[in-house]
């Protein structure tokens, strides 16, 4: 399998994922094309940088305005924000022709069903990114921790496409696993996001360390994913009680780590509370799932990112 | 029955409501003496003002700095803070004879409970006041709205004291009934109290108004009511399922109000968390009750008002 089977790429969302994934990509001779906005102008004059594990990755791009621009793609990688979802139904169409895939790197759930119903669901995979990045200016991302990918058909198992993509990254140097079962590994991640980035924010601005040292906090997160595990089971993906466990003991080794949302909230960015919250309450409750404490953590995140009260 | 019968009267923790309750009851005779720190000065040298439906009442009044000063009483009015709770153990001590009765004025649960233990229940009444006082200057409270207080014996009936005690306040003009479960009626007092006071510090400085206009927490403030109506129930205070309806309705006519505990938050002043959050958690999941919201928000609350993260 070659790095040109993969055809011609647009990434949607060029922020520190979309840069660093399809960077990655572009170094190893994939046919990348960026969609940027507010980085357009110094990516065009300077390349991409991406500082990864000791070295340097700085190239040339082909950076566009617009998809239009772009055309017709193989593949389409998405790495917008969620709370940006709306903007796909302009920017995708001119990026497909019949047989485009499109993968979704975003967080949460929602995402590979929204691509779905608007441009079929035999085109669509999703990624899990495990993966700290920052950008630290203009065309410019450090990748700081981490890395691996879990990449997925959407509703089907492992395909063809999917081993390609996989090993495209491997050759890239990232860590990529094909997963066969890719909503499971979704709710596997909320298990953790959903009480640690959510007690972040409605706490008040708590590290991991701040709610695992505050017995009250560190026992309602345990019993928020009993909730995750209880929304996930019922919409049949075994996540047994010692993975939970395990979640919260070895978050004690990320010590004052700032959730993501925590830092979108507190940079007053958009902070994707339908894909993380709002979408596996509404899953898990309509396969019956009561998740009392999801449904209050959620009404109060939507509210509190949705004002400018609190945030600092 | 004469105002005389109440025999000598101390006020412990001289707010806005004990000054107001107390003050009115010197007002019709009866033989009050204050604990005062910080009016005590203003009120040796000013006396007394309360500013009540359009009336001015102003008089000299008995002010102490100690209870020692004062010593033993008939009849002792708890009007502290529940946060000070801890300082009643050199307070109370002092003002008491074999006979003295202490009622607590003070909201949420617990507090009849703290004086049992320590200077045994048969002495103990409280009193759910329903009430809006501000204190404007030392000395001074002005009486905004209501009024009504509701008294009750600690885990008895009605007794010859209750009624005496009900009668001397109504002479002083104050709409009070004695009821005889008064437990029951903290209960529910609690069902409005839990959610609203709560919502508005978790969701950020909500007011009763924001709560109702936002269906997501407008539907959670119900449903905390049901989590306080399971544990009142187990504990064997009946309360209707119509009784919430019925508080969620109600709550409409009050505009933009700023529930108590949203006043305290905002302006630093310390928060009554566990009488009116932990203590009703902590007795109804005793009982056998899940609340599982009233348990987050427990949680957020406890964390929220411990640190200075998100004060104003």
């Amino acid at each position: 399998m070659t790095t040109s089977s993969l055809g011609k790429i647009a990434v949607v969302g060029s922020g520190a994922v979309g840069c660093y994934y399809g960077g990655m990509l572009a170094e190893i001779g994939a046919d990348v094309h960026f969609l940027m906005r507010a980085d357009l102008a110094a990516v065009r004059a300077g390349g991409l940088t991406i500082r990864t594990q000791g070295k340097t990755v700085h190239r040339q791009v082909q950076a566009h305005a617009t998809t239009a621009e772009i055309g017709p793609c193989d593949l389409v990688i998405v790495a917008l924000k969620t709370t940006a979802n709306a903007s796909l139904d302009e920017l995708i169409p001119p990026l497909l022709h019949e047989r485009t895939a499109i993968v979704t790197l975003q967080n949460g759930l929602g995402n590979e069903e929204y691509l779905a119903t608007r441009w079929g669901a035999e085109r669509v995979l999703g990624a899990l990114c495990f993966v700290c990045l920052n950008r630290t200016a203009p065309g410019e991302i450090v990748h700081l921790d981490h890395g691996t990918i879990s990449i997925g058909e959407f509703g089907r198992g492992l395909s063809p496409r999917l081993e390609a993509l996989a090993a495209a990254l491997q050759r890239a140097g990232i860590e990529a696993h094909p997963v066969p079962n890719l909503v499971t590994e979704r709710w596997r991640k909320l298990v953790w996001n959903i009480p640690f980035n959510g007690l972040a924010i409605a706490a008040g601005g708590a590290t991991v360390a701040d709610v695992l040292a505050d017995p009250v906090l560190r026992a309602e997160a345990r019993t928020l994913m009993s909730d995750v595990l209880d929304g996930a089971r019922r919409l049949g993906h075994e996540i047994s009680d010692e993975f939970a466990d395990f979640q919260i003991e070895r978050s004690a080794s990320m010590g004052p780590y700032r959730p993501s949302s925590m830092i979108d909230w507190q940079e007053r960015r958009p902070v994707e509370i339908e894909a993380i919250w709002g979408e596996p309450l509404r899953q898990g409750q309509a396969a019956g799932a009561a998740m009392p404490r999801l449904s209050l953590l959620y009404a109060l995140l939507q509210r509190l990112t949705h004002t400018d009260l609190l945030k600092p």
